[in-house]
């Protein structure tokens, strides 16, 4: 990294996270939690002036060519800060055609192209990218439910990008193939895990912290003139590997081809790669559903019961997302709201009903919900009537 | 390539541009020739149900795994009849909220997820990547001025992407480089070519036939819920590189960084991958500035002055594009159109005065034209000045 | 694939597999199992012919285009029937100049050549791209050692495939950061699997089938003119960069760096790919080691815990691969053999006893073995010193 | 670049070049010009203890992570620095087992094998990615003819590549595309540029100064253990795609697919993939031979003329390479040599008949010459006399 971009680094691990943190705490003692407005004027001042002046020097720096990990840092470092001007209302995209902040717009359009993201502070800047330097790692406050949330995340995503590599293993060997038996075991066991920090975070983050003083930070804002939607803890691509791999999902919906190439930008070039590669292979469901026509071995039937214990362990993480994180951490506190702060609950913008439609379809067809459209219930039930002949290859020999 | 995608593509080379032919035919001889509608009724049912079926055939085949190809393929043949459908109205972003045509969405959908580009036919499909199969390459007519055309603008896209590819491999080697004379020379030469190609085809093409035949099938449409832009002859990578790479302009501009992003997913993915690449790099101006601080050399002597004759190569063919091609083609001719037929007249979408205002800035940053915010025309100037000071290095050794 | 390449891979799962099986049984009445000269002359014959019309009809087809699947592919069937070759001693390279199957080595050239592959069958073929085909997976002979052994090496492949990517997701995080901990866990279980897949394996394969009646599949042969080594259990990635991320092996020393470029071209691309990032990165144990230097968080306390399991977990892997693989299933064996026999034991090339004490030293720099050079026993037992300074950042905040 | 990276990087363009021109100077007033024994013992000492301090600070930095250009710059530092050694014989791998530089051979194994490439200096070093710093490119010494010869060199190789590019990018258009016939004629007028700079290097190198004091740097040397063949102005890319492309050698001919694998490490890695990838294709010589079976067109007939003179003007260049370059510079001055230094006059490392014999192999294939076993002569003809079937197609169309 440059002199440039080391000092940017510098202050958004240090002032930058003590002023936030200064912040939230005259803003939590409000009446009005989600009031923001002429408190701490001076401290934002100060944080708006010192991020500008890192902007600044390092947009006249010019090109470095630097590679991916300099540009993402920049683009995390800039990106932050942006997200820091969002949350304390210095900027608001609602009532500007186009950012104030010009100079941190500029070096955050520069490096959100060379890397093929958008120019945005994305999850992966806090979670599964982000490098802790003598113990400390990126983030807005110091705040131990902010810790909690950040670090829990990551290690949810994690999970669920390892049991998404697993099933990636799968493919050129065939469902059908012995060896796939300690793929689809770890995989999932890895979702059973990511349930277990799951409900971790959920038995321990604290409602009126995270809602009032974590995720504000996640809100749109514009880079340039253009409004860019909040980060959220599904811009990973495992999730929908996972979904695409499990049959749950299929990139010819046209919602959902919708929903991943909106996601694709707010995601590491690497996972961007990897989905694409993903939406061109047969789910391993219909992989199966072929196999089990032909003939019947140990193998197939091992793997088919695995298989469906994969998808049972994912529908559970579905499920604990929606009750425990979404209605819970975001959807209850907002009917409490005032309507004037109602309006920018969500982080990728759309009104509080139409996004909770929208997640409710996903966990629907993660949990292959019978009677819907598209539901895979009725694929599910046939395996397991195939599965419940029971004993027919007993004598199959070791070699499959 | 499957089956059911080889008879696709067989179909796009003939019965397709058969019935688009004759369709054209009919549309010409009326007296407002940009009406369509109560047309050839028959023939459009046909060119839909057809097209139709083939998509519908395509989506029930599942995923091949066949790859980058396949899917570009697949992506260009449903995106070839949708922009009909388009062109024909019997579809129209304007009066739907979804695209009526789902199968093809569909395919669209996925193929274009899966490679990384927008789901609709590109201008790549019909230039640089449009096969010839005996001796039949793909378009929506069989209309000489079509052929014309798309010939005319592979041929000058190639040319540019050739002049991009010279400047590309200075950067390894440094501006003051001796061995960067004959890339320079190269780039010079093919944009000298490029402009000859952009005479030609504006001497030859009709207004009319490409003003009511040709350009109504590079309208916007909506694939899904979508709309999408039109495709345009500027969706290839090597313009922006050379405007990058000769510093005429910088992914530092947020409007410039905000065009670039919005062409990354109209081009083919090797496009996007070199193009962000040399976003990271310096431009070969800036570094040209920077050596002229430095000792004076013969070879940098030559190279400045070989850059610059490159830097004007490429202001002519802006220039051309702008008052051959834009203006004679697409601004001209929509002076004269019905205010009903106006509205939808650009590729891009936006009403012609925004666009034609966005073009001349591109040109004016393109033609370093002075007095501009953000022109390059000083530091040109600048160099000329150090060239102007002659013979300084006359006695040379034969090593630089 | 096309319709040769369909024939070739139909006969390589049928025909091939039975000949090849009939062979060993004919070997394994003998007095002297090694030998194979005079035994099944027919069926040796046929086998030869069979596979020479596949290699000629496919060769005679010319290019396909058809990317790496199907290169890959094509060079696993043509590598299986080359290496049968060799087994059944109707090819050998130690009394040929040249192989004498022409249409097989240029087919096996042009494809490893286009995909960056030694021109031979690797172990990827039979291991961890073998896809099984209506429960058909590909192998030399039906024996259940065979598949015993294929399946379970499969299994411990992808066992160590996935420690390595737990510990390479841990590079852009750190190992002071707490987030870590989910991975290093995961790395540490995924070896103990593999010690147990390993286990599985030496308690169940039988020494004398494995010796006599799969191994001799694995030998060195002649592609055109040139030798090349043959396939062994090791030919992945995932071992090399457990090495590396432990810091127990570098890429600095020369004989490590040696070893790892003999085997990149034995490995598919994606091995390579990601073996040439992992050397670009520190080590994660030197990671820790400057971490420790700095200050004391709960989260390096756990993470250095958990670095040196993982380090103990793969230890005890390389432990078992010594004594429960290489000595009992081919050292000792090999003692017993004539001496005519012996020399060709390997499937390196190199004479046992060279090879064996190659195979020590990797052990022993991966067991951290006290007292050698270059091992890193010291280093761990700093580390086990400065963890055992018990509790003195007992009251570490919840946000490390 | 780091600190280390930097320092040995300025030391190879100052203090290096000139002990290298000293000892050159010192050599080349001796009897025996050949001799190095004993002359300029002072300088060679300097030039060694330098150059492994160097080498031994960077070694001891670690591993920095600093992607492709910083691994290829160490790379190409050390290997001027090892081939500049074994130039002076201060190491021969003649009577040695093992590299007496060992800073410098582990730096050179790191650095190839994190890159894919051989762990010596190649030519891409000192042509096309030779970074001119301050006016100042790399180079053994300041002598004139070297520089003549690197820079003639490197811009022979940039056409070859140029003309490989044009041709690269029919792939996608097909052979009876009215598109290619500007790509056609780049690539002709590229290869006639290249026999320009042939000729003019030819005229101006001085054949005893080319021969002693610049050829002996490119000679075989070890890493580590192992010796690796010198580096050649052959190793690129561009001239294998242009046989390729061609249809002159082909991947399926054993030796020319041996010669290919050889050459791949001495390439940078977007060569080897570029390389890899045109392995795939069928050649434009086959795709015209299949279409002139079918309809003739006037693009076809354009085409097919111009592919007849792409393929002339490659022959030429062949030709040159081996009467003004090869004979000229190598075998001919190895004639007049003591037999003792004969021995070592090839950069390949075979004896100089094996060398030219296979040279004269490749210069016939490339040249078309008839009656040889593969030639293409045949096919040229063929394609001749279907060109002179004039006027046939007179009446074509606008559209071809
Ligand atoms: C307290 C913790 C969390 C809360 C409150 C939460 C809440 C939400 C909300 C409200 C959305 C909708 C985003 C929007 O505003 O548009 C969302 C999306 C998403 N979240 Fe979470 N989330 C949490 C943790 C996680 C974790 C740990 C994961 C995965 C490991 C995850 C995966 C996703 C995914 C994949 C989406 C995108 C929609 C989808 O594909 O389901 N979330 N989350
Ligand atoms: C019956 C089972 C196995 C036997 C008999 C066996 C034996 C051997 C032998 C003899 C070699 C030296 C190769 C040569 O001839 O040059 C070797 C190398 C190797 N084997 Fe195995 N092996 C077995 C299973 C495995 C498995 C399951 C793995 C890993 C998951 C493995 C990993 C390696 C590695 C990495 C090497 C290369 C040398 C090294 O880096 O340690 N082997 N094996």
């Amino acid at each position: 990294m440059s002199t440039a971009s080391d000092a940017f680094d510098g202050w958004i691990r240090t002032g930058f996270v003590q002023m936030n943190t200064e912040l939230e705490a005259l803003y939590f003692v409000q009446d009005d939690r989600s009031n923001v407005d002429g408190t701490g004027d001076a401290i934002k001042a100060a944080l708006h002036a010192e991020g500008d002046a890192h902007a600044e020097a390092l947009a006249s720096e010019g090109n470095t060519g630097g590679g991916f990990d300099s540009a993402f840092d920049v683009l995390g470092n800039v990106g932050l800060y942006m997200a820091a001007m969002r949350r304390h209302e210095l900027t608001n995209p609602a009532r500007e055609e186009r950012s104030p902040l010009r100079a941190a717009s500029s070096l955050a359009l520069q490096a959100g192209a060379s890397i093929g993201m958008a120019p945005r502070m994305a999850t992966a800047h806090l979670t599964t990218r982000n490098r802790a330097i003598g113990g400390v790692r990126k983030s807005f406050t110091s705040l131990s439910d902010e810790f909690l949330f950040i670090d829990e995340n990551a290690r949810a995503i994690a999970g669920m990008q390892r049991a998404a590599d697993a099933l990636y293993r799968i493919q050129p060997l065939g469902i059908g193939n012995p060896v796939a038996d300690g793929l689809l075991s770890a995989a999932a066991a890895e979702l059973r895990a990511v349930a277990v920090v799951n409900a971790r975070l959920a038995a321990t983050l604290n409602t009126d912290r995270f809602f009032f003083s974590v995720r504000p930070y996640y809100k749109p804002y514009r880079v340039g003139r253009q409004e860019f939607r909040g980060a959220n803890g599904g811009d990973f691509s495992g999730i929908n590997e996972l979904d695409l791999a499990l049959g749950l999902l299929s990139a010819r919906d046209p919602s959902y081809a919708h929903l991943i190439t909106d996601k694709m930008s707010f995601m590491p070039p690497s996972d961007q790669a990897r989905l694409r590669e993903c939406m061109q292979y047969p789910s391993l469901l219909d992989l199966l559903l072929a196999e089990i026509e032909g003939p019947r071995t140990p193998a197939l039937e091992t793997n088919a019961r695995l298989l469906l214990e994969v998808t049972d362990a994912f529908a559970d993480t579905a499920r604990q997302h929606h009750h425990l994180f979404v209605e819970r951490y975001v959807a209850g506190p907002s009917e409490a709201l005032a309507p004037v702060h109602k309006a920018q609950v969500t982080a990728s913008g759309p009104p509080l009903e139409v996004l909770m439609r929208a997640l409710e379809g996903l966990r629907d067809a993660r949990t292959a919900a019978p009677g819907l459209a598209g539901s895979r219930d009725a694929d599910h039930r046939k395996i397991r009537r195939w599965l419940a002949k029971a004993g027919s290859c007993a004598g199959g020999s070791a070699s499959v």
